[in-house]
C-alpha cells in the first residue's frame, strides 16, 4: 500500500467571496500529519452543485482520504449531502434517531424545530453518521471507490471536535497500519521556524518511527511530534524519548505542551505557587494585562495593571523619579526598574513586571532604535532588568514584548535563567 | 462576452502542511469582487512541479483571470516561474533591469547578493513584469490561451500592494468594459452580516451599476460598495449616492470608511478635538488600552490605563466606595460610574471610560449572567452608564466590550446618541 494522501475540500459562497478567511484547511492538514498523512490538494468551491460534484469526483479519484467541510446546515444553500449522494450514485435516507435528537434539542431551548432543520438528519445511503458534540448537524463518512470521504459542518468549533474525536480515530483504524501513534504538541518561543527545523531535522531523519511538524502562531512556533510504536505503551515510550531529546536540546525554549498559550501556562504556575503579579506597561500598552486576563480565573493572581504611556503617569502612578526620566529617558534601565518596583509596592503583589520601549514606527534614535525594549521584574529579593532589540513593526513589537514579559514570569517561577539579550532569534529580528 | 470568472491558486508546502492559515485567497477574492469578478475556485498545491502544472492548466482552461501566489522566492522550492514557462511552452529570460535593481538593493544594505537571488530576475518569455514595491521578487503577467495569469510572491504584505497597484488596474484595462469603477469600504459595528445583507439587498438589486460585498472582522462587518459609471466622475457620483443611502439607513452603525479600525478612528477624533482619555478596565482586562495603543502616536491622547480586576484595586486605585461594592457588587451601575469618574479625576483626562462585567465562562448568576457588561463614560459635564448583554464566550466578550467602549468614545466625540441596550445585534448575542 502506498502512503495515503489527502484532499481537503471546503464549500461555501462566503469563502469564494473572501468574506472570511478559511482556517479549516490548515487545521485539517496539520491534524492529518499526526497520522503521517500528507495533504496534496486544498480546493474550495461555492455552494454550486456542478462545481461541488466535479471537485468531489476529482478528490476521490486522487486521494484515499477526503475531508470535506461546509454545506451541512439547514438552509437552501447547504447542498453537500444531496450532491455527495448524487455524485456517487447513492440514495438519501432520513435517520430517525438523529431527527429525534434534534427535536429534543430544540424542545430543550423551548423552541419548535423549523421544518428546514429536518434535512440535517438526511444522509447518503451507506454513510456512517459522525456525531457532532457541539452543534445540530452531524457529519458522515462514506466509503467510495476505495476512498474515505468525511463530511463535516463548516463551523470551526464543531469540526475541530469532530476531527479529533470521530475522524482521526476512524482513519487510523481503517488504514490498519502496524502499530499505533502517539502525538505531542510542543510550544516553543524564541527560535524562528527555520532554525528550529535545522536544529531538529536529524531526529526525524534518523528515526523512521518519528515525524515532526511545525506551525507558526506568532511569536510562538508549535512543534508537533508524532511517534509510532507496535502498541500504545511502546509508542508512548518512543514519544517520550523524542520529546525528552527535544527538550534537552531546546531547554527553556520549550515553554509548554499542548494548545495552551503562554498566558495560561504562566497563570497555572502562579496559581500553583500562590503568587500574585501586577504589571506596569509602557510600550506594551495594556497587551500584557490583556493576555493575562484572557485566562478564566486570572483574577486570582493578577492584582493590578497600569498603562503608563506618559512620563507624568510614570511619576504619578508608579513613583518614578523625574530626575531619572530627565537623565536617562523613559526607555532606560533605571526607569524600567522603578516602574517594576513601584508597581509591586503599590499593588502588594509578589511580582511587579514592567515594560518600556519604542514600539515604532516613530520615536527611534541611533541610540534607541525602534524595537528597543526594556523589561524589569521586581520581587521581594531583587529587581532584574534587561534590554532587547525587537523588530520594526509596531504590532509585532507589542506582541513580542508582551510575550517576553510573560516568559520572564514563567522562567522566574520555575527558577530558570532569564533569556539573554540575543533573545528572541526570530526571522525579522536583527542580530 | 460572458462575465469573467477567476481561479485563485496558492502554492507552498507550508500551506499543505497547515503550518500557516492562507489568508491570501480571501484577500484576492474580495478584491476581485470590486471589479465584479466572481472567484469560482480556490486551489492550493505543494511546491511540486507536476501538481502545479496540472492546476495551472485547469485554471487557464476554466477562468479568464488566474491569480497565483507563492513560489517566486530565491530558494530551490520556488518553482513558479519555471513551471509556468514549461506548462505553457515558453522559454525563460533574465531581466537585466530587475537584476540590477536587486543588486543595488543588496548593496544599499551593505550586503553581497547571493547567486540564488538572481533567479528572482527570471521571467517566462512574453511576460509583463509587475513591480514589487515592498520586496525583492517582482511578479508577472502572462497571457495564455485568452486568460490573464498573474503571479505574485506569497508574502501578504507584498501581494496586497501588488494587487491594488499592479493587478486590478491591468484587469480593469484588459476587460475593456464600458465605464470605470469606484469603490468604498464601509466599516460597520452593531449589526450581524445577515441583518446587514437583508437591510441593503435592494440597493444592489435595483441598481445594476452597484455591487455590495461583505467581509467579517469580528466584531465589525466590512461592507464593500462598488459603483460603475461611464467615466470617473459619474462612477464617483454613483458611489457617493449609494454610500449616502447606506449611511442614511444605517446611521451611526457605519463607524468609518477604509481599512482603519475603530481605535484609529477614535484616535483621529481625539487628536482633532485635542481631547484626552483615560481608561479603567475590569472585564476588558487591558484590551481597551491595548487597542488604543495599537495606534502610532496614541500617547498624545491616552493619558493612563488601569486594569482593576479586584475590588481592592477598584477601591485603592479608583476610589470606588466599598459600601457600593458591598451593596451592588462590582458589576453594577454605581461601581462603573465611580470607576469612570475616579479614573478621570486621577488622570486629569477629559474623558474617563470604564468597563465592568462578567466575561465568563464562570461567575454568572440569574441576575447577572455571563455576558453582562456595564460601560460608563465620565466627562466634565456628566457621567453616563449603560448595561449590555453580550455572549457566552470570554474572548468574544472581551472584544465586544472593548469595541463598545471605543464606540462610546466615538459617538460622544461626534455628539451622537449612545447605543441603546439592545446593542449590538450580532449573531450569537441573545435578544
Amino acid at each position: 500500500m502506498t502512503q495515503p494522501r489527502a484532499w481537503v475540500v471546503t464549500i461555501g459562497d462566503e469563502l469564494m467571496r473572501g468574506e472570511i478567511v478559511d482556517s479549516n484547511k490548515s487545521f485539517f492538514s496539520e491534524r492529518l500529519l499526526t497520522l503521517e498523512i500528507e495533504t496534496v490538494r486544498h480546493v474550495t468551491v461555492a455552494d454550486d452543485p456542478e462545481a461541488m460534484s466535479e471537485v468531489l469526483r476529482a478528490a476521490v479519484a486522487n486521494a484515499r482520504i477526503v475531508l470535506v467541510s461546509g454545506g451541512l446546515g439547514p438552509t437552501r444553500d447547504d447542498l453537500t449531502t444531496e450532491v455527495v449522494a448524487r455524485t456517487f450514485g447513492r440514495g438519501i435516507y432520513r435517520d430517525a434517531a438523529v431527527l429525534e435528537r434534534m427535536q429534543a434539542y430544540f424542545r430543550s431551548l423551548g423552541r419548535e424545530m423549523t421544518p428546514n432543520n429536518a434535512k440535517q438528519a438526511d444522509f447518503p445511503e451507506g454513510a456512517e453518521i459522525l456525531p457532532n458534540p457541539v452543534g445540530t448537524a452531524p457529519g458522515f463518512l462514506l466509503q467510495v471507490e476505495g476512498s474515505l470521504l468525511f463530511c463535516t459542518p463548516g463551523v470551526p468549533r464543531e469540526l475541530y471536535r469532530m476531527v479529533d474525536e470521530e475522524i482521526l480515530p476512524r482513519i487510523e483504524a481503517r488504514l490498519a497500519r502496524p502499530g499505533v501513534l502517539r502525538t505531542s504538541l510542543l510550544r516553543t518561543f524564541g527560535l524562528g521556524e527555520s532554525v528550529l527545523d535545522s536544529e531538529l531535522a536529524d531526529l526525524a531523519r534518523d528515526n523512521p518511527a518519528v515525524t515532526l511538524g511545525f506551525r507558526t502562531q506568532f511569536p510562538d512556533n508549535l512543534l508537533r511530534v508524532v511517534a509510532r510504536g507496535s502498541d500504545r505503551a511502546q509508542a508512548e515510550l518512543e514519544l517520550r524519548r523524542v520529546v525528552d531529546v527535544i527538550r534537552a536540546r531546546l531547554g527553556p525554549l520549550v515553554v509548554g505542551e499542548g494548545e495552551r498559550g503562554l498566558e495560561a501556562i504562566v497563570g497555572e504556575l502562579l496559581l500553583e505557587r500562590k503568587h500574585t503579579v501586577a504589571v506596569a506597561e509602557s510600550c506594551t500598552g495594556g497587551l500584557l494585562a490583556s493576555r493575562l486576563t484572557d485566562v478564566p480565573g486570572s483574577s486570582a493572581y493578577l492584582l493590578e495593571g497600569a498603562v503608563v504611556y506618559s512620563n507624568e503617569a510614570k511619576q504619578r502612578v508608579l513613583g518614578v523619579d523625574p530626575a531619572l526620566l530627565d537623565a536617562h529617558g523613559a526607555v532606560s534601565e533605571p526607569v524600567v526598574r522603578q516602574m517594576a518596583e513601584g508597581m509591586r509596592q503599590r499593588s502588594g503583589a509578589d511580582f511587579g513586571l514592567a515594560t518600556t520601549g519604542i514600539a515604532g514606527p516613530g520615536g527611534g534614535s541611533d541610540e534607541k532604535p525602534v524595537g528597543t525594549l526594556w523589561v524589569a521584574l521586581a520581587s521581594a529579593e531583587r529587581t532584574q532588568a534587561r534590554r532587547y532589540q525587537l523588530m520594526r513593526d509596531r504590532a509585532r513589537n507589542k506582541l513580542l514584548a508582551a510575550q517576553i514579559g510573560l516568559e520572564w514570569l514563567r522562567r522566574t517561577l520555575l527558577g530558570i535563567e532569564l533569556p539573554d539579550e540575543t533573545f528572541p532569534r526570530q526571522r525579522g529580528v536583527p542580530r
